[in-house]
């Protein structure tokens, strides 16, 4: 012990030294906190960049002091800023997601006499820090302090006791995920492995996947064993103690398996001693999270652990430095960065196996297989985020998503861990590709991206995973409402962008008529426009509209005929490949406009969730109302994104809205999925300089400056383009990575 | 399919052809019905001899038309002959037990829609056969034709199938255990592999053991899954469609944990399609499981599987044969002797592994490894039979219990698959290792064996597992009652009886100290002879007798001061040891003998459990009473031992009951445990032929003679041995086995 503490002393004062004699570290301006209320869904634990480990306080259960308890009502998230009791700490998490998953593998550190039960072990907690791989905490309850950092596999935990007895809980019958179930083997005194049923997410009942482990304490325990809620008993009940409560398995060393399980360890600790716990996980097998944790861990203790950490994060962070801006404005900006670097995280273990898509096969892959793709989120702005600051992972994820197609014949949906939860609607894998594709990340098979895009958009809907409504889309160029809550207008948006998309990959592949074809779909949009509302609304099969239609029905995730988590004023500019003819459709540029003005004026407009977060942008497809989208952008940003808790304005979902403020906060945005062209919007920093990656691109940084005399100055006045000013409000990925130094000029009045 | 049928057919052919050409078979006397009902809690399964694998009809769960229903009430065995819904083939049964264990894995056909509620998949059935090593039935609700064989490890079960949609079924949720918990993995479409957690025997909550397994099915099915029951959900019961129910995994085809899960296949058959499902288990691993099932089945299918099974226990019974006697006796007689053979079973697997007590160890056995030591029941006579007539196995047992002692530090108690359940009372091993010892059975350490003894009779009780009242015990010569119901009589005679064992054992040591203090303290017991009641009376730790006090409180297991399972009437003649000291205690020969025969016409007899049934012998001791014995024996064998289901008195006490029965018919009994002696009683044969095995017994058979009249001639006229006169009506060990022929000259009046 004597020795940790030497090291902890060198590695504060390491850090304290390098505080004083450099800029603050990006890191610093991370903000793990932010988004951990008002229901986005991120959390403050201890990760790496897009790592699959995630060491989480889990604070959401057991507790009816708990603000959001998931014992009391529905809850997505491991973590709630305003709750208050500790359970210990899940392993593998989602951030910002909005059904409730993983989130298992408990580990919990209490003191006293030995006590299994959830509701009566966990802890209020003060003091908690959170940095990027490092979160820690005070037990009030037990006057413990806790600690944890993460490799990308591996979890490490440091509890540091006060003086008498102190235990160590492992539980695996709860966590956030509604399967239940697991297993778990005692190797020696101070190693259990096991695994855990995990999935059902969005109550996709057959979602389900299992997560291995391999834990180690570093104290020999006086104690250690089992415990496992017993089933009620009728019968028999007068005859077992045990019946319906929480048995302790006290001699029992072999494995142990049920729906409510757990592992303790009970020892006496002197005061301040510490004890780490590591945790090592795979999705293949028992095996390999033992090889994860002897692999990423190997004799390291937890400084060493979470120096690692810190350092992978300020590096990946640094790819882009801004300069300029507030404090906060820098917080918002690391931290919506940070959130960025969560999902796709990672899926295969250090020997490069993994679980092959909807298969119970094991396969090995030589590069990284991403996990979580969120698609209907993220095919709007975090791919294309990726693509130009990150392009080797964009690339990987999009080599990951072909692989998903060999090996299960679909690109995926929501793909997460293997399986295609079919969470959310639509498309989403082709935009996400084609816009790869035509940015110039191609180390891909084309022709076999084309053949799974193609597959599902031409398949009969019986046989088609991802356009289930195929038959009715194509035959009458839109999706009838069948069922009073099928989503079916939101369900063709979706494939119309898709289509738009395809026929742009068409085209550039020389595939003329499919080309056409599908450009002809995408137009399809208008066949749910309804004059008499000036809307999309609900279309019968016999074309007829769906009556009655109030288009503000379907707020704030009512549910609501033909639209999917909105109303049609949400979905209603979605038409991001055809702007002019949705305009044309509307009446012509002042009616647009007005309207588009309207939606954000009335409150219409959800910053919250995906469907209309790309409106902004399309006043600047109109010359002299481009103004709008800057004074829009600010205003949203100001109000919804700030360093606070409840600073991003709905689930994060998987780093979507963070994207939106990155995008926003930098000065440019990916309007229209699939298309390589990019709205310009005023910057909140005064230069950003974007690293690139000399593969990709041929210059190795992107740079944008901007010039005003105020923080007031939001609106554009001039943009220049390596010294030569471009006319639209608009720009090509191309122009933007190869055209030199994008300088803007801004001004405080329209 | 084609190919099984002709295999059907010659095997008939073949066994009428064996039965017109011979004697009918022993096998053929067994009845495995009797003992199933009026709590006998045997069981009519397919089983070898001493096998670890039983495959039992369940029917004791799911519903209400069950007169014993293990859902309704207490219950301590996987089948109840006069109930009527089969839910299923139990793998790994007891048999005679009183407590609810094992009899787990429950296979179940099915036709139709899958449905995997058990309430609702059980059937009603008809036409049950039994015979060793086969069982038959005929699912009313399917119209499927069920049968099971077994070998030594493993199970096999074929199914005549309706044309249709048929279905299998494995839970590995429900079972008689009351441990629950299982763990199950799919190896391919026709294998699956798992655990099950079994344990918490007679309530000992730490006695908790698992059990590995291999399943294969001979058809490859159309589709095949798990099932779940779901955790019932309250905060998001709305959107979980499956919570609180059994859920279906259709897709996911890796490992599946938790409480109540199982395995279902589905397939179509063509009208009387035979599907064979194998089942292998191990206690070791499930390596071992898949060994033993390869190694035992190899390529045969049911019909040799069975043959084998019913050649095997063909020559197991032909170790006695008997003459004589009614059709009905010889079926008592041989179903007593198939009683006998089922426990204690093999525990190790095909490559000698085997769970050490009490350890998380696995070691290996070049002999047979025994488990299921129920010895407060076996030690009073079955170990006697076993070393008379299967003396390697009793050799091995006892080797068996001295490794016990080596891995764990205590002989057993109560053993059951590697754990001491430490069910009943007393220091029951030390009788068994003794009389093995003094009938010459002495391949062991005898110096360890006597170390092991000396331990449990001397060690202070707090660290005496074996007697854990041992302080009182040895400091007041008696164990006084401190606790309402602690057995404290009950716990004392069994100590005295164990202690005199272990005088006879010193002496023969020459250990002459030892010898002498042992058999002291085995005459305490007339501490507790009460002068006012003439009983054995519970005694204070002050000397004092318990008040108030009854001595018939206690009949029919209803809970008493100071007895265990009895009155002070089924106890108070308990000192086989010391028969005269207890006749003089009671004021001398006539006032003893006439107290025992009003126990017996006064009905506080109870045939039905272990502490009094060695009192038909008591009378033999006195000059002129040994009429009464026999007079006594052939009343309670005429009255409790038929052929029905209901021809056991009680729980057959893993054989202790049939043996009982088996050594009065045959003309002698074992009455003092540890005493290599017995006294004899008209047996019910002619003639008696015990094959003597070389090994141990310098005669290869021993053969027992019976002149008589009539079948009413039940009284001893006259007994010669080898032609001479034996003078009491009592025989030692060496006599029997080497003395020549015993005739039995019997006559009609006392």
């Amino acid at each position: 012990m004597k020795k940790l503490l030497t090291s902890i002393f060198l590695f504060s004062f390491c850090l304290s030294m390098s505080a004083q004699n450099s800029q603050k570290a990006l890191v610093d301006y991370v903000d793990p906190f932010i988004g951990t209320t008002n229901f986005g869904t991120t959390n403050p634990g201890a990760i790496t960049p897009n790592g699959l480990m995630s060491v989480v306080p889990f604070n959401v259960m057991g507790s009816s002091e708990n603000t959001y308890d998931k014992d009391a009502r529905w809850w997505s998230t491991p973590y709630e800023y305003t709750n208050n009791f500790f359970t210990g700490y899940s392993h593998v998490n989602l951030s910002g997601v909005g059904c409730p998953e993983l989130g298992s593998l408990l580990l919990m550190p209490t003191t006293g006499e030995l006590n299994v039960d959830y509701t009566q072990y966990g802890s209020k907690y003060k003091d908690e820090v959170a940095t990027p791989g490092y979160y820690s905490n005070f037990l009030t309850k037990y006057n413990i302090k806790t600690e944890v950092t993460a490799t990308p596999r591996t979890g490490l935990a440091r509890f540091t006791f006060p003086k008498g007895q102190g235990n160590v809980l492992l539980n695996l019958g709860e966590g956030l995920t509604n399967e239940s179930g697991a297993m778990v083997r005692r190797v020696n005194n101070q190693e259990y492995e096991g695994m855990k049923l995990l999935g059902t997410f969005c109550y996709n009942s057959q979602a389900v996947f299992p997560i291995y482990f391999v834990m180690r304490i570093s104290k020999v325990p006086a104690e250690t064993g089992y415990w496992k809620k017993q089933r009620p008993m009728t019968a028999e009940a007068e005859w077992d103690a045990d019946q319906g409560k929480n048995k302790l398995y006290t001699k029992y060393g072999k494995e142990i398996a049920g729906d409510d399980i757990g592992v303790y360890f009970s020892f006496d600790t002197e005061e301040n001693e510490q004890v780490e716990v590591q945790m090592g996980v795979s999705f293949v097998s028992i095996e390999n999270a033992r090889l994860n944790l002897e692999t990423e861990q190997k004799d390291n203790h937890f400084d060493k652990i979470y120096q690692d950490a810190r350092n992978l994060w300020e590096k990946n962070l640094a790819r882009i430095t801004v300069e300029g801006g507030t404090e906060d404005q820098r917080k918002i900006f690391y931290t919506s960065l940070y959130h960025l670097l969560i999902h796709p995280n990672i899926l295969q273990d250090v020997n490069g196996e993994y679980p092959a898509m909807e298969s119970d096969k094991i396969l090995t892959t030589k590069g990284n297989r991403y996990t979580v793709f969120s698609l209907w989120d993220t095919y709007r702005n975090v791919h294309q985020l990726l693509t130009l600051v990150y392009p080797e992972r964009q690339m990987e994820m999009v080599q990951t998503m072909l692989d998903m197609y060999r090996e299960h014949g679909w690109l995926p949906k929501w793909e997460l861990y293997g399986r295609e939860t079919l969470t959310m609607e639509g498309d989403p894998s082709i935009p996400v590709i084609v816009d790869s594709w035509m940015k110039g990340l191609r180390d891909f098979d084309v022709d076999l991206a084309y053949e799974a895009m193609y597959k599902s958009a031409t398949l009969p809907g019986n046989e088609n995973l991802m356009r289930p409504d195929n038959d009715d889309y194509l035959s009458l160029g839109y999706v009838p409402l069948r069922e009073k809550y099928d989503n079916s207008v939101s369900h063709a948006l979706e494939y119309y962008i898709a289509d738009y998309s395809l026929s742009k990959f068409a085209q550039a592949l020389g595939k003329k008529e499919d080309a056409k074809m599908f450009y002809s779909r995408s137009l399809n949009y208008k066949h749910y426009y309804s004059k008499e509302f000036g809307t999309f609304r609900p279309k019968l099969p016999d074309g007829t509209f769906y009556t009655p239609f109030n288009p503000l029905q379907g707020a704030d995730f009512e549910p609501n005929p033909g639209f999917h988590e909105g109303n049609s004023w949400n979905y209603t500019f979605y038409v991001p490949h055809d702007v002019y003819g949705l305009a044309k459709l509307m009446d012509g540029k002042t009616k647009f406009i007005n309207k588009l003005q309207m939606v954000f004026d009335k409150g219409y407009y959800d910053p919250a969730n995906e469907p209309d977060i790309a409106y902004p942008y399309l006043f600047s497809y109109f010359k002299g109302e481009e103004w709008r989208t800057s004074n829009e952008v600010h205003r949203l940003l100001k109000k919804y994104y700030t360093t606070k808790p409840d600073g991003i304005p709905g689930n994060d979902d998987t780093g979507t809205l963070s994207t939106w403020a990155i995008f926003n906060m930098i000065g440019f945005y990916p309007d229209c999925p699939g298309l390589p062209e990019y709205t310009l919007v005023s910057p909140v920093f005064d230069k950003v300089t974007i690293e690139l990656s000399p593969k990709w691109y041929k210059e190795n940084e992107l740079i944008i400056e901007v010039n005003r005399n105020s923080p007031e100055d939001i609106y554009i006045d001039k943009v220049t383009l390596g010294g030569k000013q471009i006319k639209k409000y608009r720009i090509t990925h191309d122009e933007l990575v190869h055209g030199g130094h994008l300088i803007f000029d801004l001004k405080s009045t329209k």
